[in-house]
């Protein structure tokens, strides 16, 4: 029966369907179609990894030429899945820059491998939409679980609990909201920031950029983040922090949350965590640390002096899609009070209760977005196949490959090392002979890096510290072998000496 | 040469490799192997799409019970892909709500099509991080160019720019940045909100609870959202808005934000957005239209009554991967004002700089996360795989099994519609014969959507409208048909009837 409280639907809504409605063929690829394609792609994914080393790591394509090659508007009629893949292979392939390449050094990596491949063509054809234990039972209990396996493997304190979240950047956006309601007794969340005393965090200068980025989002402003000092290798100086913190007290300003790095993005500096941690637990400040890409080092156990002091942090990230060959996005976040997080991000909508609310757990209250993808199976996927101990492996061998490139460095007389390297990331620059300026030197470093990247046969990218211009290279792709780093040195070498006169290296034959 | 600033590396991580270190296998998989687990990945998607409609659409299982089977830490030598494999399907597979069965009606869908899953594949091959042009230049120029196709679709203002996000929820927080930010002339990015007048945000009470868990994330306080009363459609009432916002200038407060709704999670009402945006134009108020299921319906030129006015508005979002057939995560966020969008969000660290800065959109600039998933490419596959028309062919019958259901309610006894129906999700309760109290007929209807739900056969959720218990029902998902809502209703009747006495409903041969 109709109600009498509701009036019907919108007029044009309702009158808008024919009497008879011609009933069309609604599925725009059969089964059987799709079983056909999905075998092509299966090949093409093997291709692609057979051959990635024969494409250009980065390609060459200006700004506009792919855009200028696909149609302005959108078809009025389906087309046939060949036309797609075609135009894929020609358009689109020939533009990407190559992630997976062993040549490819650049940023920090996104590493994947096979195990995690296909957990998300299992992901992509369920589709499930993972934001409560409802709507992916098996979902929730298999993320739980690995969180678990992973914070043993890292040798977290056993009491955290852990979540996958996208994107380091989001974590720490979560970390800094848990920080900022802990330092008010979730005032903010309720009556905002107006009348909260002014909330102070603190960061190494060295510290990624996504901080700034989430210290705006979530209402501090980018003035109540102070940048503390690093020392020679490039690692925060924990007095300088009590100090800042002192400083700020006497302002009247509350110190609210810190962040240390492990492992920054220009150099992998290791902030010390013990000082750190204790100075935020004399203080009260919410100790966030940011591991992003190095936690895969807290694998092996010998590296563990990373996360000495770790017990007095209060919510860790590292992300398994940077160096722990698990597809883009996997990002792990770990905090040691669950009940603060869930403070902070619950919110209970009746379209949303379910009877189970009270035994599970509901990760749309752990973060930042209510949807979720199925995340956990491809970290499942990647643990089981490799197990701990082949994890360990690639993990130290791309340490050992680091450490060699730091002594090659090291042992080139016209190439200066710029920075320690605990790990796979090197960080260098060449320095000709004769008397240049830091400047001079930036500049011809900067046209190297272009020179380099130009030619498609790897792919470095750049940083400054201390103000100067710095090359980077990252040998922790999953592919990442000793002899794709040395081929890459030994290229870096001749393109650096060709430009400075010495053109026989290019072309010996001259 | 070593540098003489920079000391050497933590000595740590400098000793820990023996001499001669002995060269692992470090591939898990080999390529050969990947090729033909790959295949066998194909047959199961396909069969998995075939048998979906013999799965029960929810698992019977207890919290805990997956979890039990899993076990507590991880395996130390890798393990074989077939072990997993039998694990996924017999520990996993049936633990999981299936979203994509044929009687999945609750929530929003979360829609898939074969078209997406292929592009899905492509994607985790490549791996790619899409958080600038640089790192993926045709992943970048595809997306603009596949933002341009699905503006025109909608008919959204030619002038508009847009960007995939992953959900509706970060894509309002990013809205909601952009109003802070705008209301005070960028101070709050840095100086905090300490400083900034109250700013106010607007939303009728039926709005998703998301925007109230982003108002409390970017900073506003909860208090400072203020709900604004709707009409017997359960859409947001315009003079009351204009009434909140006189109030609000009235005390001092700055209004900066409104949130429309344009298909409430609840019952799918459509706030008229000509009167809002004219409010909000007069008022500075900047206006974001949350059309995250809705905006589908966009495609239907019969259905653009629902976006009359929004060229007052200033963001849109809209959910492909609702009822659009792509995949989850794939979230279409719509801004007037680029320039703005980039100032609120911009950061430009040295190491993420490259020669083409200037020239080409850094998505990463657009949102929130840095990290990036090519998202665009299954976007671009469904739409050219449907055209446009066949995308329309399949909302209209979407939206026409909706109607029809609605119809079905209106014409049952003891069934009560509980809202209009404008698109496909139709609420209603079980209303059997006699006086029953509200309070009553709520706890009816719960344990009739329990028990509905308990039989695997069939998932609805629920809402409340006026404190009324109300049972959803959407008919939005991929392979949503006449039949199977048509099974659905049947079934429903007859549970409800059946609980109300007449047991024959259950087993007829009684």
């Amino acid at each position: 029966m109709e109600s009498q409280e509701n009036p019907p639907a919108h007029p044009a809504a309702l009158c808008i369907f024919p009497a008879r409605y011609e009933r069309h063929n609604f599925s725009t690829m059969t089964h059987h179609e799709f079983r056909a394609h999905a075998h092509q792609l299966a090949d093409w994914m093997a291709d692609y990894f057979e051959n990635i080393a024969d494409y250009p790591v980065k390609p060459d394509v200006k700004p506009g030429d792919i855009k200028a090659q696909l149609p302005a508007g959108p078809p009025l009629q389906g087309e046939a899945f060949e036309a797609m893949m075609a135009d894929f292979q020609n358009i689109i392939l020939p533009g990407m820059t190559h992630w997976q390449h062993p040549q490819f050094f650049a940023y920090f990596p996104t590493g994947l491998s096979g195990p995690s491949v296909l957990a998300e063509m299992l992901t992509a054809a369920m589709g499930a939409q993972c934001m409560i234990w409802y709507t992916s039972p098996a979902a929730e209990e298999l993320e739980d679980r690995v969180m678990e396996w992973l914070r043993e493997m890292l040798g977290l304190p056993s009491d955290w609990v852990g979540v996958i979240q996208d994107t380091a950047s989001t974590a720490t956006l979560a970390a800094l909201i848990i920080a900022r309601e802990k330092a008010t007794a979730w005032a903010v969340n309720k009556e905002g920031l107006y009348t909260a005393p002014r909330l102070r965090v603190y960061a190494s200068a060295q510290v990624h950029s996504s901080i700034l980025k989430d210290v705006r989002i979530a209402g501090f402003g980018e003035d109540n983040l102070v940048f503390i000092p690093t020392d020679d290798n490039y690692a925060m100086i924990p007095e300088a922090l009590e100090q800042a913190i002192r400083n700020d007290l006497a302002q009247g300003f509350r110190p609210a949350c810190a962040v240390a790095a492990m492992g920054t993005t220009s150099s992998t500096a290791i902030d010390p965590l013990r000082p750190i941690g204790e100075i935020c637990r004399r203080h009260g400040v919410f100790l966030h640390v940011d591991a992003a890409y190095a936690g895969a080092a807290l694998l092996l156990p010998e590296m563990r002096w990373m996360s000495e002091g770790m017990e007095l942090a209060d919510s860790f990230v590292f992300n398994p899609h940077k160096w722990m060959f698990t597809n883009f996005d996997c990002s792990a976040f770990y905090v040691r009070d669950k009940a603060a997080l869930l403070r902070s991000f619950e919110i209970l909508p009746e379209y949303l209760k379910t009877p189970e609310d009270r035994l599970v757990n509901n990760y749309r209250d752990w973060g930042i977005p209510l949807g979720r993808r199925f995340r956990a199976l491809k970290l499942w996927f990647v643990i089981r196949s490799y197990g701990v101990k082949g994890l360990q492996a690639k993990i130290r061998e791309h340490i050992r490959i680091g450490q060699w490139l730091a002594q090659a460095v090291d042992e080139a007389p016209d190439f200066e090392r710029m920075a320690p390297v605990p790990l796979n990331l090197v960080c260098f620059r060449y320095c000709p002979e004769g008397h240049y300026s830091d400047e001079a030197l930036n500049r011809i470093n900067e046209s190297l890096l272009q020179r380099l990247n130009a030619s498609g046969r790897i792919l470095l990218t750049q940083t400054k510290l201390n103000g100067r211009y710095v090359i980077r290279l990252v040998a922790g792709q999953t592919d990442a072998n000793l002899e794709a780093v040395q081929r890459g040195w030994e290229m870096i070498q001749e393109v650096a000496r060709g430009e400075e006169g010495r053109a026989d290296a290019f072309n010996p034959h001259d």
